[in-house]
Formats: structure tokens, C-alpha cells, sequence
């Protein structure tokens, strides 16, 4: 009992992909649906499942689509009463709730979720079954979710192998800002200074640099529309950065010795960070 | 000839007890030095070599102590006629060749290098004989430098397995400064806002946010002394990140779009960094 024994995962990119492998490969049979033919029919040669029958509800369907269209695909799939319940995967999580209420969502069946896995690379062929193995996924239930579309959700997690965190949509959006949507912002801004330099210049760039500047690589289209939707706490930890950097500027000009502090700073936040339970490949 | 068959490694951290590995690997007689005789017991005791005895000339000298101290302990080892030939490793050129001059040592045998390689952990348990192969090592020599010294390091970095590059010191310090240090600071900044955030927070911390603020897990003592060394070039690039991100911040805020073209240029940075030839562990 809630169960979800069959599965719609509408939108095959890297995550959608990813979570249908997943529940696949535990026996759940999976649907699919990309507006995007090409992406559709790579994930069926993947193995990801058959291509959707409209006609014929699901238990769940998984919204896999870029933040500023969860709403609306959550709508139209309620509107042909497409499954029992629904959840989603977008990165952000108060500014779709909000648009799907404003949009007469029934949040009754609906559990937003976010699991914290990605890659820089995008797309069906970048996708794996084992991508959310031991990561945290958070659901952010609004007070209106049932038992059934909890349990569903939970459920669906827990075959998809993720760590099951469950958090206020508020307080996850302020967390991401922070661990996620501003270092990829901060990474990109080191990368950007890269980019007319010199090939001897570059060619002396170790691993460091390229860890560094690694998720700066990601599809600058899709990551412009997860930071637009939590716009707020990424600009203030932009800004707390901007300004540490622009004090130890002037530090560095003036040989006064407050770099030393920033790093001693850094090397503390570093440390702060907990060891991977399970490291996804 | 040229080839050095004796070398002293003065300073047994991480660079240094590296070194010194690598060279008895390939068969040279490797003297080891350390003001710190835990650091230098330590560095004895992984098989880099056996202790200094200074009355016996080497025909090279490997100045491994952070950017400050390169100057003055080549002073003291010329003046004692401690080798034939001379070389650093420190991570700033300009400084060091300047204060050197200053001090009076001989520049007709001393050619300053940096091998492009490191690691966020310390001190000579974390040295291994492989950590330059296939990486870049800049040398720069001044215009002084005889042939006998500079045949003789370019041998060192080949029994390393370096990768050799030779650049003018002013164009090696604005290079790293840009792959390297500057990354080094801007990781800080990131790493720093995260020093007192809940638990739940940093639980969400993906891979992404691991790799982005590793280096940012160096020794600030050490990494002070490195910036303090490059500051201007330093500072220059810190400012245009600063700039950067207090832009993207303000554009978050008035949901403009400039954020999508920072995210376009950082992309493209990160797609310059050319492939590592090899990987150091």
C-alpha cells in the first residue's frame, strides 16, 4: 500500500533520467514524457521505460522540469488527472509552491522534493540509476500534503536510494543558496576571469583550479533559472563573498595582514563540512 | 655531466620530502635539512634521505621553505659554500629574486623555480615521489645564471618528472596568480560563509561544494606568506571577482538577466583549462 508500482517521469534530462533508471531497476514500471523528442527517445534507449499512455493514471508521476515550469506542468497533469500523486525535483522550492497555489494546484496530492545530486554535465546520457545513492533528498511537504502522497513520495525516495531529509520550503531554499546556488555562481565568476587568458597561462593550472572551477561547466541556461527562483539568499551570500574578497584586496595592497584571518576562516568552513555518506560517481 | 648526483633538500614539507623522494627514486644521494627536526625525522624516516652534513659540498640545493625565507637561507648556504648550484620551489618569483639580489647572494648559480603540484594537506607524511610527474615546472632564471646551474636544475625537474616551463619571473607571478592564488582566496571567501551554519545546512553539501572549496582546506600561515608575495597581481584578479559577483547579486535582485551572460563567460573560462597530461594522486 502506497506503494508506487507505477511511475510518469515527465522530462528525461539528467535528474528525470536518473530517477527512472532508479525505480526501474527496483521493478517499478516507468513512463515517460519530454516535450523534446530527442531527449524522450534517448531515454528510452537507455532503458528508462516506454513512452507514456496519456490515458492511463499513474500512482506518481515525477515533475522533472526546470523550476519556472513545475507549476504549470503540475496543473496540466492534475487538470487530465494524470496520477494519484506528484512530486517534483526542481532545485528551488518556495517560488513553485507558491506559483502552483496561485495556479489552483491541488496540494492535497502534491509533496515538492528536491534531491541534492547533480553533475555538470546535463542531459539523458549523463544519467544513472545510482546518482541519488546515499545523497540527501529533501521533501518539503506543504500542510496540505495527504498521508497517502507522503508515503508515496517517501516511498519513491527510498527506491531512488536517497537519504531522506524532510525540511520547511523557506529554510531549504536559504540552505541550497548557501551549499549549492552560490558557490556556483562564485565558481563561475573564477572561471570567467579565465577565459581570455594566455595558453601559457592556462596550461599551469593544477588540480585545484580545475575542482575549483568544476561546476561552473553546467548548462548556464538551466542554472540562470534556478538562481532567478531563489534570488534573495543567493544575492546576500553573493554579496558577503564580494565583499571578503574586496577587503582582502585591499588587505593584499596594503600588506596588512587580515588574508590571513579570511583564510583561517576558510579553512574553518572547510572543516565543517561532513564527509560523504556514500560518494555518487 | 651537469647531472645532479648529490642533492641537499633544505626544508622537508610537503614540496621538499616530495623532491627528495623523487630524486632517490631515480638513484640520486639526497642530504636532508629541516629547522623543525620533527618535520625532518619524519621526512628520514619515509626513506627521503639522510640528514645534512654540511661540511660536505652537494651539487645541488633545493631551497623548500615558504617564499619569505628562500632569499635569506640562500645566503646562508652560499656563504657556506653548501653546493655547487642552487634552486627554489617557492610559489612567487619576483619577491624572492629582488630580496636575494638584495641580500648579495650569487645569481650565476641559482636558477628559482616553482613545481606547479601540491596537495591541501601538509608536511611530509603527505609527500610522495609522483606528485610532479607530468606537471608543470616553471623555472626563471635571471640573465645571470650559468649554464653549468641551469643544466643542472633542468635535470632535477626531468629526474622529477616535470614537466619543464621557463617564463620570465613577472609573467610566472601574474600566471599563478590567476590559476592558483587567486582561486585559493576566492575558495576561502566561499568556504568562509559556511563556518557557522547549521548542521542541517552543510548536510545538503554535495560533491560540487566539496571540490570547489577544497583548496581553500590549505595552511593559512603558508598561503598568507604566498599572497603577501603576489599581492598586487593577486588583489587585481580578487577585485574582478568581487565586481563580478556584487553585479550578479544586484541582477538577482532586480531579476535582470546579467547573470546568465556571467554564467555564459564562466562556462567558457572553465572550458579553456586545457586536460591534466596526467593526474598527480
Amino acid at each position: 500500500m502506497n506503494v508506487p508500482r507505477s511511475v510518469l517521469v515527465t522530462g528525461t534530462g539528467l535528474i528525470g533520467t536518473s530517477v527512472a533508471l532508479a525505480l526501474r531497476a527496483r521493478g517499478v514500471a516507468v513512463q515517460l514524457f519530454d516535450t523534446d523528442p530527442e531527449a524522450l527517445r534517448l531515454a528510452r534507449d537507455r532503458g528508462a521505460g516506454e513512452e507514456w499512455r496519456p490515458g492511463e493514471p499513474v500512482d506518481l508521476a515525477v515533475i522533472a522540469v526546470p523550476p519556472h515550469s513545475v507549476a504549470e506542468v503540475l496543473a496540466r497533469l492534475q487538470a487530465s488527472r494524470a496520477a494519484r500523486c506528484y512530486t517534483d525535483v526542481a532545485s528551488v522550492k518556495v517560488v513553485p509552491i507558491r506559483e502552483a497555489r496561485q495556479l489552483g494546484c491541488d496540494l492535497v496530492s502534491y509533496v515538492p522534493g528536491h534531491p541534492m545530486a547533480g553533475r555538470e554535465t546535463s542531459g539523458p546520457l549523463a544519467a544513472h540509476a545510482g546518482l541519488f545513492s546515499g545523497r540527501p533528498w529533501v521533501l518539503c511537504p506543504t500542510g496540505h500534503a495527504s498521508q497517502e502522497a507522503l508515503a508515496m513520495v517517501r516511498q519513491m525516495v527510498s527506491r531512488c536510494g536517497g537519504r531522506l531529509v524532510e525540511l520547511d520550503a523557506a529554510v531549504h531554499d536559504k540552505a541550497v543558496a548557501l551549499v549549492s546556488h552560490a558557490p556556483h555562481v562564485v565558481a563561475a565568476a573564477m572561471a570567467a576571469q579565465l577565459a581570455d587568458s594566455a595558453e601559457t597561462t592556462l596550461g599551469l593550472a593544477g588540480q585545484g583550479l580545475r575542482d575549483m572551477t568544476r561546476i561552473a561547466g553546467g548548462d548556464p541556461v538551466l542554472w540562470a533559472d534556478i538562481l532567478a527562483g531563489n534570488a534573495s539568499a543567493v544575492a546576500e551570500t553573493l554579496d558577503a563573498v564580494a565583499h571578503d574578497l574586496t577587503v582582502a584586496a585591499a588587505s593584499l595592497r596594503a600588506t596588512g595582514d587580515r588574508i590571513t584571518s579570511l583564510l583561517e576562516r576558510g579553512a574553518h568552513g572547510r572543516s565543517q563540512i561532513p564527509p560523504l555518506l556514500e560518494q555518487a560517481s
